[in-house]
C-alpha cells in the first residue's frame, strides 16, 4: 500500500495546452501549485478532465512526471492509465509510476463486450502488473459498462482496488456501495465524480470527491468538504450552491460535444482567472469561441469570481 | 494509393493461440493459407474477431508482421489499430504499416464525447500520420458512435478514406451510403460486416464483406460471392443459408458475454476442422465448456462440416 | 384464421387531417383509393406512421370503420391497438374488429420491464380476448423490447401470432426469424417494415413489406414487389433505388423531432400528389414549415413525381 | 389550485390482489390505513409501484374511488394517469378525477419520438383538458426521454404543472431542477423517487419524497422526514440506513425481471407484516417463488421488521 491517504478533495487535473496544442507546462505548475496553495487533498491527473484521450502516450507520461516533480510530495497523486487492453494498461501504468505516480486508476475495459466475472479479471490482471494501489473509474457514459457494488467490493476485499471514482451518475448504486463497503469493513476509499452533489455525498458517507469545477475554484470546494466533516451542513450546502451557480458554465456552449463542453467552459474560467495562459484545447476538440466565452465569463464576474 | 483493389471475401482473421495464452504463430500460418487457398480476397488482421483489444501492442505488430510473411503479397491486408487517441492510433498503425500491412482500419474515438465534426477531424488527423489508404471501421456497438454516411462520403471524397467496414447493423445507413457513394462516384469500398446477410447486401451493391464465419468455413463465403457476382442470387442466397445454419454455433453458449461467445464459438469450429490447434481464449475471456463445444460440435457435424 | 391471405405490400395508412386538426374523412377515402388503384396488398391502419399515438380512441376507431367502410373486403386490413395494458389493448381491438378490422397488431409492452416470459405471455393473453388474427408489431426504438426470433416463432407454433412486422432494424435477427419461421413450418407472415430494402429483404425470403412511403409512391413499391416474385431482382433494386431517392425527402427537415420528420415529409409530397389536401399534423406536433417544404417538392419534382 | 399542500412521505400505493388477480379492495382499506396510520403526508395513486399498466381502466378508476374512500379527505391522493396519446390522458385523468383524485401526474409521451418543444405541448394540451393541479413524472427509464430542468420550470412558471416526480436518477439533473425552482420563485413541489437517498435529497432541498418501499416500512421515512426537516441530519441518514438494509429485498429474486423483482418484493414483506394478505402479481407478472420469499423474509426478519 502506499503512504499515503486518499480522501477529500481530488481535483481531475486539466492539462494546459499552449495556442499550439503542446503541452504548456509552466501553466500546469501554476495549476498544480494552485490546488495545493487551495488546499486540495490529492491529484488526479489524466482523467476524463485531463483529455487522457487526446493525448499521446508520451505527454501523458510527461505530464505524470511534471505534476510529480511540482508537487514533490505534498499530496498523493492518482495517474489515469486509459488504454484499450490489460496489457497496454500495464505498460503505461508502469511509466506514470516510474514518473511518480503514488496510485493508478483506470476503466472497466472500453471496446469489448464482457460480463462482470471477466470486468473482475480485467482489473485483476491489471493489479498483477503494478506495484502500486489502483482505483476503479466508473464511468459508464463513456465505457458503457457500470461496475457494480458487488464487485467493486468483492475487488476490495481481494485487496485489487484500494478504490473507486465513482462518475457513474448513478446514487442508488453509490449508496449501495458505501453500505457494502462498511460491512465488508472499509477495504476502499470511494469518490464521487459528480460535482454538484458533494454536499450530498458527503452527509452519507463518501470519502471524497472528485470535481472537475475545483480545476478553477478549489477553494470553495474546500470549504465545502471541511465543513461537511465538521458536521456543519448548512455551510456545505451554501458552499454547493455557490459552486453550482457557477457551474452553469458548462451549460452556456450550445451545439458543442460533450466533452467541447465541459472543460472548454473550465478553461476559459481558468484562463479569465489567471491560472492557465490559454483556453486552448486538445484536437480534434476545438475551443469555445468568443460569444460562448464571453457568455461565461459573464456568470464568473456575476458571481464575484472574475473582476 | 496502394497497389491492392480492395472487394469480395475479406476475413477478419482469428488469433489462435497456445494453450497458456501466448499467440500460436504455426496455427496463424494454419489459417492464413486456408483463407488463401479458399479463394478469399483479402485479410482483416486485428478486428474485434481478432481479439485486438485483449492483446499487446508487441503482439499485435507481431502477428501484421506473421500474417504478411506468410501471405507473401497474394492478397491485401488490413490491420487495425484501434486505440485511445488519435496520437496513439498513429503510433500503432505506423508499426504495423512497417510490419507489412497494406492499408489501415480504425473506428471513430472509443472514451471520447464528440460531435460529428470532432470525428471527421480525428479521421483527418490519423490519415495525416499514415502513408497507406485508411479505412473507418462502423462499430457503434463498441464505440457507441454512428459514422453517418454523409460523414463517410464526405472523407471519402477528401481521400482521407478509402473504405468502410459496416457492423453498424442499420441497413438503412448502409443503404443510403451506398447510394450517396454512388452519387460522389465511388470514392469508397464498401464492406459489410453482417456475415447472415450477404447475400443481400452483394444485391444491393456492397463491394465485399468481412465475415467472422469465413475463419471456419471461407469457402462458402466464396462461392456466396462469386454467386453474387456473377448476378445468381439463387446460388448466394442457398449458400448464405447454409453459413446461416452453421453460424447458429455462436448462439449455443448461454449466459457469456458477446465476446466469449462469438470468437468462442468460432474457435471451436475451427479446432474441430483442425485449421487452428486450440480454442484458447485471450485472458480475461475465458474458453467455452464441454458441454457447449459438444453442442457446437453436433451443429457442425449434422451440417457435414466436420466428422 | 382470417380469410385473407397477407402478403405483399402493406402501406402503413397516413391519418390525414383537417387545417384544424380533426381527421380528414373525405381524404381518407382518397388515400385509400389510391393505395388499393396502386395494387396494394392490404392496409395497416394505425401503426407509428398513422399516428396511432397522437389520437383519441374515439377517432382510431372511426378511422378503422371509415378505411373499412371504404375498401369494401377489397384488401385485407390489419388495424395497431397500442395501448398501455394488456386489457386496454384487448378493449381497443375488439371495438377495432367490430369497426372492420380484419386483424390486429400490437407491440410488446410499452411502459413495463419485463422478461421474454412476460412479453410472451402479453401476446397470449391479448390474443385470448379477440376473435381474429394478431400479427407482433416489433419495434424496439418505440417501446424498447426486441422480440427475439424464437419468441416469435414459439408464439406462431401456438397460434398466438400470425405474423410479424419487423421494425427492428435488426436484419441479422430478421434472418434468424425468417430460418427458425421456415423450419417450423411457416408459422408466421414475416413482414418488413423497412422501407429502403424491400429489394433486399424479398431475396431473403419476407413475405412482405410495410412501407410508410407507400403513402405518395405505392406503385413502385408494387412493381418492386411484383419484380421480385418474379425473380426479376435488378428491376427490383431499380425500383428500390427510385424509392430510396424519393426517400431522401425524410432527411430534409432539420432539428426536428423523428416523428415531425418522417410522417410530416409523407405528407408532404401526398400534397404535393393531391392524394390528401392538406399537410397538417396531429398535436403536439407541428407541420414542416414553407423552406423545408419547398425543399421536399423540389426533390419530388426533380424525380418527376410532382410536376 | 389545490387546496391541498404536497409535500414529505408520498408513497406510491401498491395495488393489492386477490390470488384470482382481481383487485383486493379490502387489503387496499388496509393499506391506506396503515399508511395514513404511519404519518404520511399524501398518496399516489397508480404509479409503475401501482402496476399503472397492468390494469385495465375501469380497475385504475375503481382502485382511486376505494382509495378517496377510505382516505376520507385526510391527505391529498394524486392518481396517475398514464395512457399513449393526451387524449387518452386526459379521458382516464377526467374519470379519475371524478372518482376523488386530488391531483393528476402523467410521463412525457411514452411511444411516441419527439422533442422537447412537443414534450412541452403534450403536458400544455392535458393541462387544459383538466381542473387539477397536473405533476409530471420524470421517468426515463420507462419512457425513455428525460424531462430536462428547464422545461419543468418552464411549465412551472406557466401554470401547467404543479410539480415534479423526479424517478430519473440523475442527482445532477435534480440538482439544477432544485436550483432553478428556487430562483423561479417555486413554482413547483419537487419529490424524489430514489428511496435510498431521501435524506441526501431533504438536505439538498427535496419537497418530499415518493418511496415504493413505504408500502411496508412507513413509518421510518416519516421519522426519516422529520428529523431532516428539524436540521437533525444524523438520525435522518440513521433511518436512511435501517430503509437500505431492509431494501436489500429488491436485490434478492435473481433472473426475474425488473416489474417482477421490486413489487414482488415489496408485497412479500407487505403480507409478511400482515398489510396484505396475499403477494399475487398482476399478470403477466408471476410472483416470487417459495425460495425466494424465504430470503426475502429472512432479511426483515434479521432487521426485527417481522417476528
Amino acid at each position: 500500500m502506499s503512504k499515503h491517504v486518499y480522501h477529500g478533495i481530488v481535483p481531475p487535473v486539466v492539462t494546459p495546452l499552449n495556442a499550439d496544442g503542446t503541452v504548456n507546462f509552466d501553466d500546469l505548475t501554476n495549476l498544480v501549485e494552485y490546488l495545493i496553495a487551495s488546499g486540495v487533498h490529492g491529484l488526479f491527473a489524466l482523467g476524463s478532465t485531463g483529455q487522457v484521450c487526446y493525448l499521446s502516450e508520451e505527454d501523458r507520461v510527461a505530464i505524470v512526471r511534471h505534476i510529480a516533480k511540482v508537487n514533490a510530495g505534498r499530496v498523493p497523486i492518482i495517474a489515469g492509465a486509459m488504454e484499450v487492453s490489460p496489457q497496454t494498461v500495464i505498460r503505461t501504468a508502469n511509466k506514470m509510476i516510474e514518473a511518480g505516480a503514488d496510485s493508478i486508476v483506470t476503466t472497466a475495459p472500453m471496446y469489448t463486450i464482457n460480463d462482470e466475472a471477466e470486468v473482475a479479471d480485467h482489473f485483476r490482471i491489471i493489479k498483477a502488473g503494478i506495484s502500486v494501489p489502483l482505483f476503479a473509474y466508473d464511468i459508464p457514459v463513456r465505457v458503457h459498462k457500470k461496475l457494480s457494488p458487488k464487485l467493486l467490493v468483492q475487488l476490495g476485499k481481494e485487496g485489487v482496488i484500494a478504490g473507486v471514482k465513482d462518475s457513474s451518475g448513478d446514487d442508488v448504486s453509490f449508496r449501495r456501495l458505501l453500505a457494502y463497503n462498511e460491512a465488508a469493513g472499509k477495504p476502499l476509499v470511494l469518490f464521487t465524480g459528480h460535482e454538484m452533489v458533494v454536499d450530498a455525498m458527503a452527509l452519507i458517507g463518501a470519502d471524497g470527491a472528485v470535481p472537475g469545477a475545483a480545476n478553477y475554484e478549489a477553494a470553495a470546494y474546500v470549504r465545502l468538504w471541511d465543513a461537511a466533516k465538521a458536521g456543519d451542513y448548512a455551510t456545505a450546502v451554501k458552499e454547493q450552491k455557490f459552486i453550482n451557480d457557477l457551474f452553469e458554465v458548462v451549460f452556456v456552449p450550445a451545439g458543442r460535444s460533450g466533452d467541447a463542453t465541459g472543460v472548454g467552459a473550465f478553461k476559459v474560467v481558468m484562463a479569465a482567472r489567471g491560472i492557465i495562459s490559454s483556453a486552448t484545447m486538445t484536437a480534434p476538440l476545438k475551443g469555445l469561441d468568443a460569444e460562448t466565452t464571453a457568455k461565461i465569463e459573464k456568470i464568473a464576474r456575476d458571481l464575484g469570481v472574475i473582476s
